[in-house]
């Protein structure tokens, strides 16, 4: 057998193990952000792939020489980047699991356990999410891991199409008059689900704000609608985002779904990253008439401390994914998804095979429980607060944007005299490039209004206070640095 | 800290390593199909989540008691079914440290490693398999893993759809003139693509064999193309299988390219299963014009020991793929992507993120050799031509279609002296349910002329001889109850 056998395994699977135990206790010493040049890594690595097996232990060796030093460390305590990618150590032991029973998930009867631990977790998280009964299996709706919030996105609009199309789109595809609506802070995976599907550019309805915010004007997208209905278009879906990836803005939802219903369009509520929040009873507004809308997306691999990939979407019709989704050929038919009591997880998404990811999303949460879940969120959103008051209270810095639970979005201010946006942008510039060089932080950016914003996205699961402190510092330092001039 | 501290992930690693050994050492013993009920899982589980963190040693228990019954166990050397999905026990050490890095590789600059460590093993890869320079990142094409092979096919016809539009698709979609050219044993998910990416059923165009085969005619291709151009239609994406899902059949790629690029249509080869065996020399002859095609998929999670997800795609034209999918919103705008260096994989791909997949196919690499991969893939090729011929030996039996490397399809005929398809089609049912229900191997079926067929596809990483041989007694004991009759 050209594999391990279990009791090398057994040996080597320790020593891995070890290895990311000793990785993640020295995270904090290493630079977060990789400084190697484009084709460092490639240069580094012999072209011929080995003829002979080699030892596994120098497979180690090659990552810690290789890779480590060309890595971004999303886990590291400083990564304060884009959002956070929450991998975990507990749920790396489900994974663990998952990968050792090596089952596929396409359908039921390709092993019962696969899909029916997914339905009961989803359906219990959509309890504690406050989501709704019409969101769960026993309530005719229903919950599935998907790879990403972009690929729930794609599958809520290919449930949107079918359903709005008459039941034609299957056969004779799209029109050319279908029309999604997003605003300008919408994430770019809805546009991307809008090209995949066939659709065009041209069928993005981007809608305005509500005046004076980032947020999507109800009233604007009532007219939108209007105008495209009255030019014999057709509204096929909308997408509010409950915390935007620029500045955690939240669209007004219940609003937004009460326009849509009148014109026929699905709402996909797009919460990649805040809607975990809601298991906190205090965040729980933010999910305001999601019982109105058709589906609901939140990653579990942002913030809710399971490694990539596990993104959960919800429906409230259980049968919208399968009808828009469902090919049959005969080597997958068998006896139980004939017999209709069985949910086929194949039918809900756009590849066929599925990991057990289920497994890494029950370790988390048996492992640390709610409560765990709930503080983990409220430590990040209190780290937050804080650094938002500070921000506040110094000169050399303003909010861009209120701060929206763990997302802080700032700018510099170029001179304590001048009011020059333009010097302010280059200051804000110039400051997160200075904290990134230093390796102790890492920041990315977005831009509000036409004006370069650093984003700080606190959530890396270590994290501590100390963490946000090293932040704050290297901020104000990096900020008189470049207020003094070269 | 909500979670594991590194010492306590230790300690419970090796724990949950120790598990999936003594799983994978026992495996043998299992039934290898589930025998639950639908609902019986849900109904074993506690439908309230947890509030309070609870042992994960409790969490294996639970797994023992209700997961592992409730499993098809894809791993088990008793398994026939579908394709094999080699979870290798070495691979799961590299996606291990893909989850102890936990990293997010949606760019280059998000992790370097991530992005040329998968260069290097596609280009290599390319190498081994025979693929020609020109799907090499050197070559000006180049590799990315996909999660599925259903994926890879949605992204090259995305490509192809981009291309043969000459541009206009990206802004005003599709114009229903499309067509996609396959045959009626083509995957399902090139008809799941076609339905996804809003052609409609109308766009598939379903090929004629050649007279007395189940692969494609070039000449029905090139009348069909002729038809559809002359009709105004556009020739948009052929897809010829190696190694079709139901009996393993080889479309002749070398004409088909020949005929598609007349029309300008793109060629995507989909060898999800068999692309694998060219890493022999002896099977080279498989891939026979795939340097005429456009893209070449061949899935790492099906035959080459890698556990899913691992598909691996790679196109002719480096370009094709960010040309159709790339939106770059300014949060993902960095220096890296804009100097024009480096790949970027999330636009070669529907999600925007992706888990660092290249460390699992870089352990098996590593630790095999390709000296080790060939023997695991000739090992089973041995064994599928030693059952078909005593397929071909045994007058209870007959083989359906000629083997197709590790692939034998097979028909029971129902009695010595009658020469009945539907009772031969009644006794193949009857034998593939008795041999699952033995528990002892796990078989799935296809249809083919209209006749129900027992694939038998050998290829688990355990199967060794002896299972191949008790199977064959289970195969000749359940035909000989079922020919006695009731
Ligand atoms: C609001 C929002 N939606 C979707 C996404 C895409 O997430 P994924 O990587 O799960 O596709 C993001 C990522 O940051 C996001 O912030
Ligand atoms: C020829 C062929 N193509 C595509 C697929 C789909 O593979 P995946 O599960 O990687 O999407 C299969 C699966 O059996 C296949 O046999």
């Amino acid at each position: 057998m050209p594999d391990l056998d279990p009791e090398e395994f057994r040996r080597l699977g320790h020593r891995f193990v070890d290895w990311v135990a000793d990785y993640r206790a020295g995270l904090g010493e290493l630079s977060v952000r990789a400084a190697v040049e484009p084709g460092w890594v490639r240069g580094q690595l012999a072209a011929d792939l080995p003829e002979h097996p080699r030892p596994l232990e120098e497979l180690l060796a090659e990552v810690d020489r290789v890779v480590v030093p060309a890595s971004t460390h999303w886990q590291h305590p400083g990564f304060f980047g884009y959002f956070p990618a929450n991998a975990s150590l507990t749920s790396l032991l489900g994974d663990l699991l998952s990968g050792g029973l090596g089952t596929q998930g396409m359908l039921w009867s390709t092993s019962p356990a696969c899909t029916e631990v997914e339905q009961v977790l989803l359906d219990g998280l959509a309890g504690a999410l406050g989501l709704g009964k019409e969101y769960t299996f026993d309530g005719g709706g229903g919950g599935s891991i998907q790879d990403s919030a972009s690929s729930a996105a794609l599958v809520a609009l290919l449930a949107a199409l079918h359903r709005t199309s008459g039941g034609t789109w299957r056969e004779t595809g799209t029109d050319g008059r279908e029309r999604v609506y997003v605003t300008a802070e919408t994430h770019s995976c809805m546009a991307k689900a809008v090209r995949v599907t066939g659709l065009g550019a041209q069928a993005l309805q981007v809608v305005d704000p509500a005046p004076g915010s980032l947020a999507m004007s109800p009233d604007a997208l009532a007219a939108a609608m209007a105008a495209d209905t009255a030019a014999g278009l057709r509204p096929v879906l909308v997408c509010p985002t409950i915390g935007t990836t620029g500045t955690g803005a939240v669209d007004p939802v219940r609003e937004i779904a009460q326009v849509s219903r009148a014109h026929g369009a699905w709402v996909h509520v797009d919460a990649a990253w805040a809607g975990v929040a809601a298991l906190c009873p205090e965040f729980r507004d933010l999910l305001d008439g999601v019982e109105l809308a058709d589906s609901f997306c939140t990653d579990a691999h942002k913030w809710l401390l399971t490694a990539f990939d596990a993104s959960m979407l919800w429906v409230r019709d259980g049968a919208a994914l399968p009808a828009a989704l469902s090919i049959t050929p005969e080597y997958l038919r068998n006896a139980a998804s004939e017999s209709g009591e069985v949910v086929d997880y194949r039918d809900w998404q756009v590849p066929l095979g599925r990991r057990f990811r289920a497994l890494k999303l029950w370790t988390v949460i048996h492992g640390l429980g709610l409560e765990g879940l709930r503080a983990h969120i409220r430590g990040h959103v209190a780290l937050a607060s804080e650094l938002a008051a500070r921000v506040r209270a110094d000169p050399r810095f303003t909010l861009a944007t209120p701060p929206s639970l763990a997302l802080v979005c700032l700018r510099v201010l170029g001179r304590d005299d001048a009011l020059d946006d333009r010097a302010d942008d280059q200051a804000t510039r110039a400051v997160l490039e200075r904290v990134n060089a230093s390796g102790s932080a890492l920041l990315t950016h977005t831009v509000v209004d036409g004006r370069y914003v650093i984003r700080v996205a606190i959530g890396s699961v270590g994290t501590q206070p100390r963490h946000v402190e090293a932040l704050w510092t290297a901020l104000r330092e990096a900020a008189d640095a470049v207020r003094r001039g070269p």
